[in-house]
């Protein structure tokens, strides 16, 4: 909503799930929290990897559709930007004063092209993919219209099977039409692996982004041959950042998820052969949930249900509890197996969600926790924001 | 948010998915919209039904957690009001003059149970359910300090194995305590079989309902010989209502799903052995989505993915056509087959989402569209009331 909310206005337990300040057993469930220390560390170290490889990284906003978390990682981790996958989603980042936005994805519409070549105006850059020739006039006539330069990538399917042209010729094809056009400036390829990110095994992991950085090459080549060289070639998640940070042809990150981390992702296996969740990134998003009602002797009801979280890609886990599981969601309950009867009616419990991405789109609010205290309240800036 | 938005400020494609008198053409997607002509007919169906069975209709506003929904079911179905799952949802609906309403699970915690405490200063009834004797003192005492009266139903697990308690002698206990405690009113039974709905064979439906309308009278016959009849008991969802309606023993329903359908109850038989979704109910609910990208021969994307829906339930079908199909979901998109390669880019398609309750949750407007016109724009009132 643009109208302004006047922080007295918010009540605990009914816009908001906390207040800074508060003990964490105060906070009100089910919601978002955010562990800080973990997920400084966790920006800290990707950021750190990511000058230490000469990439730029360009942090993925719609996992966390948070303008606080975008700008700690250009704090912390040395971010150049932000892409997300919708115009008004990147409207909110352009608001907040982010200067370098991809919207990674196709624009199509009337409507929606107008307020993305609005952007600019804003004062950064707004660079938005392409796959259909046909496109390319209606984003230069939108651009024109508002005096405005929107930048293009060149969208390649190298695997994911969504969006994306499929072969050079095309890419060769829409970059010049690109460059033809007023208003727009070709500046890269967009070559994201969706598809491979959540394989279990590096190795088959790699085999997908060997082939993928092949077919980027080849554009890559192409481009040059006929004096389009792209400045940026863009791509990468938390299950293969290693392979285009070595490709030699990828110079931009996109990662989303090692911020936060969830139960799909985690249970992935890193080139040491240990799932990621245990070693190579933290758990720092968690469910915060209340045990709610307890008249069975070996199972517990807790308040979050499919209205705190996506359940998409798996069921839950409950952190740092082997003796407890989530094995059960309904709209507004979970129900905990509890074998040997340890919970109680208002136990809290934390929940590493399944998927973190949709999960996050649920929630109006990420509580940040330090130390047992609530010290961040950080608006999900841009939940809902679809179109 | 509690803070005032000024209508004028809501921008189409950013804040709402359209305006009022637009043609259904220029409605920006993915958005939420509702058969206005399609929902009256259901609404005024259930009522009819309701009415003539004797049976009270208190509508589950959990599903549509809109206000102008539960009004309009007050009007032409005669709601006689709602039930939802949480307080802080409740407070919507007490807020927006909703007078008789049931929190249909447990309230637990200080906080949600002070702010519980406080409903009925809106003027209108609140009961919640009780699965355990220690909740009784802690809603009494919150009562009493705001001067207020609690209504209360004890919750039977009837099968869904959720909340609830197992056994009549429980029932029994649980409700005298209740009618002892200060400000606190002993007003019925919640037995909602949740587990049942969606079976797809009607017999099977019939048999758990039958186990669950004995457990029910055991209760209210245990309940008359202490002196305690029930005014109210209450439960039925749209896989069951004729049944809680033939029982003998429950006088009010709390049906949802009836009024927008959704393809995973569509799926179930009723007692003809057809589809409900053919015949006994409209889909009135859909998900508007654009085709974006069509660079394979057999495969078109579309705009609308898990930040557009909830998949737990499977995914959603495309309404009237035979010729294209939903077949996979990611965050942003949907993955359409398209064999014959009959779509085309910025075509508009109308999805009957796999759950209509979670779908709802995580959008922020219900777009209302009568003979080609947007003719309403609802906001999803309780969105995010989780508390």
């Amino acid at each position: 909503m643009t109208a302004f909310i006047r922080p007295e206005e918010l009540e605990v337990g009914y816009d908001i799930p906390a207040a800074i300040g508060m003990d964490e057993s105060e906070i009100q469930t089910p919601c978002l929290i955010l562990d800080l220390d973990a997920l400084e560390r966790n920006i800290k170290k990707m950021g750190d990897y990511a000058k230490a490889h000469g990439m730029r990284h360009r942090v993925h906003g719609k996992m966390h559709k948070s303008v606080d978390v975008a700008r700690l990682q250009e704090k912390l981790g040395g971010a150049i930007g932000v892409c997300c996958q919708k115009p008004s989603e990147a409207e909110v980042f352009a608001r907040a004063g982010i200067k370098d936005i991809l919207v990674s994805n196709q624009v199509r519409g009337s409507l929606k092209i107008d307020r993305l070549a609005q952007l600019p105006k804003h004062g950064g850059r707004i660079i938005v993919c392409v796959d259909d020739i046909e496109n390319v006039a209606d984003l230069s006539a939108a651009a024109q219209k508002h005096g405005t330069e929107l930048h293009c990538f060149v969208e390649i399917d190298c695997g994911a099977g969504r969006c994306g042209v499929n072969s050079t010729s095309e890419v060769v094809t829409i970059a010049q039409a690109i460059d033809a056009a007023p208003n727009l400036r070709f500046t890269g390829i967009q070559a994201y692996q969706g598809a491979m990110q959540h394989m279990t095994s590096y190795d088959e992991r790699k085999a997908k982004l060997d082939a993928a950085i092949a077919m980027v090459q080849d554009a890559v080549d192409a481009l040059k041959a006929v004096g389009l060289e792209p400045e940026l070639v863009s791509g990468g998640g938390t299950g293969s950042y290693y392979f285009e940070s070595n490709s030699g042809v990828y110079n931009e990150l996109q990662c989303g998820s090692y911020a936060f981390m969830d139960a799909d992702y985690g249970r992935i296996l890193g080139k040491d052969g240990k799932r990621i969740d245990q070693g190579e990134w933290e758990n720092a998003l968690f469910i915060l949930t209340n045990v709610m009602s307890h008249t069975k002797a070996d199972k517990a009801i807790c308040d979050a249900g499919l209205k705190a979280q996506s359940v998409d890609s798996g069921l839950p886990f409950i952190y740092g509890r082997d003796d407890v599981e989530y094995i059960k969601c309904s709209d507004e309950h979970g129900v905990i197996s509890d074998p040997q009867g340890v919970l109680k009616v208002n136990d809290k419990l934390k929940l590493v969600p399944g998927h973190c991405d949709p999960t996050c789109n649920v929630h109006d609010w990420y509580v940040g926790v330090r130390n047992g205290k609530v010290e961040a309240l950080w608006p999900v800036s841009a939940r809902g924001k679809v179109f």
